[in-house]
């Protein structure tokens, strides 16, 4: 089974290329402030998975258009008001519907390849809670707005941002930023610590992110990085389970192709040149994995 | 089944008025600094229970009386010394003592309503673990000192911290904080961030809780807040069940009332007026409830 | 069954000695830089074990000689490169590999005694993840170097780290501490907060660490100590089940010799004298333990 070209993906509201290995996907929506619409939740998954399965790929880097307005002004009120998905507003039942901000959300959260985001505008609901809590790394405007308009809209913080912010930052942050329905600085102390790097200049964040994407793209094992994400999420119930998970995985890797290339290479003193594959790495998952898809899935 | 009048509960202890929507609470104990009594626990939890019950009350925001010389000071010795429930030191057995900060303190966390807490002055030991950790909102005067005398006094932290505070701030700083048997400001490393806003004067905590307060009450549902509260205290185990809670919370939230009049309001740009009730909303719980009533409740 | 002698214990490459009920540890490797060893593993595992159950340590503290280059380097490559079972490079099978440094790590973090580290120079790989994230309380020299070199081997972060950092300081922080490969000063915003204190000349961090560790071991009862430890990390699932294990917890210690003690010595504004030992506690574990010694224990 060999992968599509990027190209026939059939996305639209994203651009998408690969370059060094860095899948660079730019948001360009059709909609004004690149609001978030169903086609643009459809497009970012689409190619956000292509990149978790090709073994080009060793970053996935999320941005906005410069030009834009603003990176992400959240769910596309105009696309509500007639009855989209977004913020469950379309002739779905409570069983059936699953949001789009975390179908997003998981496809970003769940890649084995290393996130980045760049956030070179102002963002507003799932701009932030789907489009900046998911990744691995984050980066950001000083001058970017954030505003959480859930509690005002009579709905609620989605995009799985009631699990993933508690765990990125703990609770008290997680709840005086989902609660307190203000306007956010990046440098706000309750936010601060999501950001890898607060840049003054907007036109800054991206060639910053790009640049630590070669970085660590070119010195990092990709299937060392797929067990050590997959050890953060999933990380076991006690240490001494952690334990039992991360001796396993030490000797698979100490044992492997990668292991014997990483030592020679600094025996060498030079870059060392991995010959795994994620797509060919087997060991995954060790936890139960939870398939969504179903309108009966088991809570 | 209607709702006692507050001045109906019986409360000595502290001193409660509602007033648009926000239910306060004033510490204004019969004993020197404040100290935490038994009935005093008891008329905390009674009308912090009262504010969850009762649909005119949004916020709840607990203060102590300016004129104290603590906001307060923990467990009453001399009530200990006499042989109170407090401390564990009452003729109950292992199985039946229920510790009365932590019935507190769960009052308080479970709370559907917001929750603010104003720190005017000194706490000590209950007076930060089970009057502090629990709410939503903590503002404090910045000369405050925090002192947790438990295992100097060869007891332990109580009041359900050991579990609060690694949630709200991480195990480094928990421990730091629960272990070190130090005076601390809140301005330290280690605490800092437990403190949504940290006044300079004593007499300033009070008033700025009260205007959070007024502005969060104002522009939130108060579903939608008791629905995000819910999501942030029970997450679920993975990314995908919450993806799964917030889909079914989002859907009906989107087609509630609420979610209607917040769409309209949003539209016209004017402030919500939300009809929709806590004590009407019947989707809660969606995580197995624990009643802590029977001495035999399992572990 | 009485405790070994300290002295024949068979460690070599580190010592240690007991003053004023503080167990002094110090790496003193045969080996350049501290490096790591198998037998340097065995040995931490051994002392630390020793410290757990001697009723006369009340805290355990590890630093390294002063004369050393560096506080640890990591694994010791030319024993890795020989075959050593550091790193997975010898003939055991997946099953039955268990990462040394994830022992000594376990050793610490499990102990019933407080835990201090004092980082007196650079620090890699397991200098780090081993030797600084599973104890209570970590001092540092603000001018260590810390380097993270596993992705670059083709490795991954071991010694239980995704546990335990995720837990420590949040799942943003560890994530970007664990995959961006950096090297990282102890002030970094990512870092900072793992560290109670940062000293800035090399030659103060021990003295801080054991100055502190006098004061915090005259003034805490021991059994307390291991109670808020044991509830810090097995805090059980909800706010409902910690309630009523540190209900019973409080009982037991209210009721307690020490209890009685902690409470006369506040009375009479003396330093307490607690009578009570860990090795005589019979209430641990509540939370199911696991055994990883055997090949196939259960995940």
């Amino acid at each position: 089974m060999s992968l599509p070209e990027l190209h026939t993906l059939g996305i639209t509201e994203v651009a998408a290329s690969v370059e060094s290995g860095i899948l660079i996907i730019t948001l360009r929506s059709s909609r004004k402030m690149n609001s978030f619409t169903e086609k643009m939740g459809l497009d970012l998954t689409r190619v956000i998975q292509w990149g978790d399965a090709n073994d080009q790929v060793r970053v996935l880097l999320l941005t906005a258009d410069p030009k834009s307005p603003a990176f992400c002004a959240g769910a596309d009120m105009e696309e509500v008001i007639k009855g989209s998905v977004l913020l469950g507003r379309k002739e779905d039942t409570e069983d059936e519907h699953r949001d789009p901000g975390g179908q997003v959300a998981m496809s970003i959260y769940n890649n084995r390849k290393i996130t980045i985001v760049a956030v070179n505008g102002h963002a507003s609901g799932s701009g932030f809670t789907s489009l900046q809590l998911p990744f691995d790394f984050r980066f950001i405007w000083a001058g970017a707005q954030i505003t959480l308009p859930f509690l005002r809209l009579g709905i609620l913080p989605e995009s799985t941002s009631t699990y993933l912010l508690s765990r990125l930052v703990g609770q008290s942050r997680a709840t005086s930023i989902l609660l307190s329905n203000a306007k956010m600085q990046p440098s706000s102390p309750n936010l601060s610590i999501l950001y890898h790097d607060i840049l003054p200049n907007k036109e800054d964040v991206f060639p910053a992110a790009l640049s630590f994407a070669k970085m660590i793209s070119t010195n990092s094992a990709p299937v060392s990085v797929s067990y050590t994400k997959g050890l953060l999420h999933h990380p076991g119930q006690t240490i001494e389970e952690n334990h039992l998970l991360d001796s396993r995985a030490m000797k698979r890797r100490g044992a492997s192709k990668d292991g014997e290339e990483g030592l020679k290479a600094f025996m060498q003193r030079r870059s060392p040149n991995f010959p795994d594959t994620v797509s060919n790495e087997t060991w995954y998952p060790w936890w139960k994995p939870r398939d969504v898809g179903h309108p009966k899935a088991k809570l």
